[in-house]
């Protein structure tokens, strides 16, 4: 593996994992009024495209980490709706 | 620009700009509770060593895209940090 394979894995390791503090602070606290719908929903529209680009360049990593992002993302806009006061 | 770099283009372009929502809404509300500071910093880190990973491959987009990431996840953290209850 090349560094910059290895740093390219790292980089979307990080930015897909980052997700989990975010849903299990909104599970804990049931509450997301400071969380923009806006941002999660683009972000996951972007996240499906990341997914075909992925799967049209055959890019094991691009999929399996977009796959991940987009559970994340979906738990997150789901907890926005279902929390709302 | 084959279809697939467009795609991409348009993915990169979504996951950076999903970020002016949230960046505009704490903003606005001046509270930012419910953001995870988890989560944007992990998703910092990423963009960092993404910047790096584009710059290493000499990948003009990915380090354009990450620098816009950058200065808006910052954004985030600086409100998370400055509107604290």
């Amino acid at each position: 593996m090349e560094p910059q394979d290895l740093l390219g894995s790292l980089a979307g390791t990080l930015t897909t994992v980052s997700f989990v503090p975010q849903v299990w602070k909104l599970w804990k606290s049931r509450s997301a009024e400071d969380i923009s719908f806006g941002m999660f929903s683009i972000f996951a529209a972007g996240v499906v495209l990341w997914l075909i680009y992925g799967i049209m360049i055959h890019a094991v990593p691009i999929v399996l980490a977009n796959s991940v992002s987009l559970v994340l993302v979906t738990a997150i806009l789901v907890m926005k709706i279902a929390f709302r006061s």
